[in-house]
């Protein structure tokens, strides 16, 4: 950008010689010869599924980069069991690059011997069985990552050299249509294909004529249809019947103590019981304080059916989802306005974008934890499992690199800076939602995360911290919210925190005049201080106590999981 | 993620009301409404170019968000004339929302009155002419973004209505080719496209078949041939002979001083002179170092002309795009194991999921800037001029929410967090780069950016800095390297960057014993300090010092634009 004075032109004496023989064609001839191999299976680009294990055989070369798609919520299945019943004579020493380690195929194929190394974000159910491969030497762990940060190695450093993905169709070119639960696929393919890859999917269907296209056929070498549909898990369902007084009131807090005062109107919600309350209680105690249309319209969510009743209520104007959710198909389907859907009427979800709406264009994340320690630093991580953290570090951290303002973003700026000399800044608001004890009365609150410890027993580089105590905002719980951007001192953050710890250790360990003076500051805010009558806390301000309740809000629209029906 | 005990069941008495009658396909009834009046326009989907302005002024309603392709490279220079010429009268009050201001035109859309709201990311060459009309009223400016944040933002709260997009080809039925610049195109489209949104494409050509697909005919309405090709700018073409023999020393520094110790293996490089140096030594002076193969070989970042002798000598890898560079074409072509490309043989670059990697996927960014303050805060921003910094602010952060471990990041982690009680973490290498004076001796130190005289004059919530010095990691001038990591006090890094400033009035203001304990702590390295002998810093160790030595280190493939041959 910067333009210089030319200098006095110096004899040219550069080296003059002709490139170096060296062959720079070599992923494409590699890929021709993959091709090749694989081309007695095709019929076009149409492979049987009886053909799949030949194919995978005839396609993979040892070391190779692969990334099975796993996401968060549609699998790759059916390659999965294909892939994990390779015989490791023929391909092994693969180098898994996923997202999401769901089912147990995902680990099977390091167990076999087909795979060794690996690079992923989430492991979920399979965080236990995962430590303890690696500790029995099985898997090498590259590195945990954050969605985003995954894909954008894609493009650098871990580009894959085959990907296996997942369709609800195609059609007979190789165009894919991956419908509401589009996810991960753009990004992987775009990446493996754009540098020689190959990318194979598995499809629930083949058809003549797609309802829409999602990836071009120029971008997928083989589609193979699965002998029953994928596999997807309705991961962002949470039963309203269980939600507490006690979440409701600790969504009260919220809702009054940060959304209200911050306008926070562009938002992430994590996927637990707590934020599940927050969206249940918009449309009656938001609605109430008069909030409508003033907080809480562009959502980055996928479509969970708590958020129906304020969806109903006209309190959301848009949401764009990572992937969907099992049962609001026809919902989606019926509120076009508010969801990204595609002229099928389907909703088209993308978890890259969305990570990225999350990072930059929202102005809060709030999620629970499990533990969280003095300096606010949390983690989900225990020991004996190796579990990642998806998408929320990418979410749940300030994103400094943002430079447009709103008037949530420039508040949280200046009380983290208020007093100081420092150049003016926003910041996000990254807010921590946990009850002072979880199940099994194990306290919320610690000295010190269990992630320490892990990540010496598993020889990691860094802990595992979730969230960085330097990015979280606020700790909400059912004793108050405690504002870290206000506290001057470690100490004073400390006994923020510890001031609204409760009966844990951590809690009873505060100190009592430190803590009343917080309070004093508005640094410490209790129930009482919000003016929230706590015996109006209770499960009658849910807009849906019951999975039956939504259905009924959606105009019998939503259509939910056997497992989540009692009727 | 967290389990609840299941309260005992209350009886439900949520509203059991059926929705109101609301209407929620409004956005794809008005979609509809626009196709039907523009339909006796369109052949399918191809309008005739002299029809393009009976088409906008079919398609576009009063107050409509616009994207209007402005890219780095390329643009969509035939629409932008088009919505230009419009008839305010019948279109106005456009909210346009794209990233770069590049043409007349897509100022005069403001000035005619056609548009009135704006939200962007760089204006270039166009910042003088934005100022003024932003201090005349005609243009509100929404805010200035960092393109992913821009981008971002196209999912949440400003989603176009109406895309008007730029390919190199299409087909009949509407199927793009963007080709090697790709650039915004896929992200722009997709945002518009699900959410009932109209894309129009202005297209170089109209074929039967199209070398590849990059955007799918489902996602575009119409597509337009353009009178002429569309206009490409060759940004990032620097001429060696430009090159000074102080940017080979802060080159040399560079190498030998960050990127040996450190590692640098991912990495972006701004676009200036500064860094076009770096990548011309690398065949040179790092290979002398003994240092080919273990920095510099992945990079997110345009195809600099300037890379080509390192990718000449093996010293790189693999390069992904934000957009190509004109006269790369045959180049890229014939090295397909670096560059990300199609199976026709072209780029594809991809600007958002470039800046991605550059924000997540990098260990190392390096840029120019016009000023730094005693903080370390920079700015290319000045009186009168309203420019915005494109991706720098993006890549120019520490990524907080990384979680990804590399010897670079976590080098960098440790020494910022030595001897503190904090949690150990990674961070980003951030270097700004610059002369301690500048272009018509204006020095490149200041107490007080002209950002925040920018600020005040032009009403903006903050000012507009492009990199803070909270994310600055080193400064790196003729004079030596100011490792910022180090610096424990504000006091030791405002010693720090005055110990770099050289003659400057900032640089004259040092305290010189502070400064020399600085140096003694290897916090200031000069040149000496690193054994780097200033005489062996001239421009024999460019390994190309003219464009024409470029164009014969790419074995005659390089063919760069008729403004930069002087053969």
């Amino acid at each position: 950008m910067l333009q210089q004075t030319a200098p006095a032109s110096a004899p040219s004496c550069a080296p003059s010689s002709a490139p170096a023989a060296r062959d720079w064609n070599t992923q494409a001839r590699n890929r021709e010869a993959r091709l090749e191999r694989a081309s007695p299976l095709a019929h076009g680009k149409v492979v049987k599924s009886a053909d799949a294990a030949a194919l995978l055989e005839a396609i993979l070369e040892t070391g190779d980069r692969v990334c099975l798609e796993g996401n968060n919520q549609k699998q790759a299945d059916f390659l999965a069991k294909v892939l994990a019943g390779l015989d490791p004579a023929r391909v092994n020493g693969l180098h898994m690059v996923q997202s999401v380690l769901a089912l147990p195929e995902h680990l099977d194929v390091f167990e076999s011997g087909v795979a060794s190394r690996l690079d992923f974000s989430f492991s979920g159910p399979q965080g236990a069985r995962l430590a303890r491969l690696v500790s029995g030497g099985q898997i090498a762990i590259g590195a945990i990552h954050t969605y985003l940060e995954l894909f954008s190695r894609y493009f650098v450093d871990l580009t894959p050299r085959v990907s296996l993905v997942c369709a609800q169709a195609a059609d007979r070119n190789g165009n894919l249509y991956t419908g509401p639960n589009t996810e991960d696929t753009p990004v992987i393919v775009e990446a493996t294909a754009f540098k020689r890859g190959i990318v194979i999917a598995q499809v629930n269907e083949l058809v003549d004529t797609l309802p829409r296209v999602d990836i071009p056929a120029d971008w997928v070498d083989f589609v193979i249809a699965s002998p029953k549909p994928h596999y997807i898990e309705p991961l962002f369902t949470r039963d309203p019947a269980q939600i507490s007084d006690i979440q409701v009131l600790m969504a009260m807090m919220a809702i009054k103590g940060i959304y209200a005062p911050y306008e926070v109107d562009r938002l992430n919600h994590g996927i637990g019981f707590d934020t599940a309350a927050i969206e249940l209680i918009l449309p009656t105690y938001a609605e109430s304080l008069g909030l409508k249309g003033k907080i809480c319209r562009h959502w980055a969510l996928n479509p969970h059916p708590a958020l129906i009743p304020a969806i109903e209520a006209g309190f959301v104007q848009s949401v764009h989802s990572f992937g969907s959710e099992l049962g609001m198909e026809a919902y989606i389907r019926a509120r076009p306005d508010v969801f990204f859907t595609g002229p099928d009427g389907s909703m088209r979800s993308n978890r890259a974008m969305c990570q990225a709406a999350g990072h930059y264009a929202c102005d809060l994340f709030i999620g629970s934890t499990l533990q969280i320690d003095l300096a606010g630093n949390s983690s989900t991580a225990t020991l004996g499992r190796i579990a990642g953290f998806g998408g929320a570090p990418n979410m749940g951290a300030d994103a400094r690199g943002r430079r447009h303002a709103s008037p949530t973003w420039l508040k949280a700026g200046r009380e983290a800076r208020a007093g100081r000399n420092t150049v003016p800044r926003g910041q996000k608001l990254v807010v921590q939602m946990v009850e002072t004890y979880r199940e099994h009365m194990q306290p919320a609150f610690v000295e010190t995360l269990d992630a320490f410890a892990l990540a010496e027993s598993a020889g990691m580089d860094l802990p595992p911290v979730m969230i960085y105590g330097e990015d979280v905002t606020h700790i909400l719980t059912e004793e108050g919210i405690a504002n870290l951007l206000l506290c001057r001192t470690d100490e004073e953050r400390e006994q923020a925190i510890r001031g609204v710890a409760g009966y844990t250790p951590v809690g009873l360990g505060r100190d009592r005049r430190a803590v009343e003076n917080l309070r004093d500051r508005g640094i410490i805010l209790r129930p009482e201080d919000l003016g929230i009558d706590k015996r109006s806390a209770t499960r009658d301000l849910l807009a849906a106590r019951s999975v039956k309740d939504l259905v009924r809000a959606s105009g019998g629209l939503y259509d939910p999981p056997k497992r989540f029906r009692n009727w």
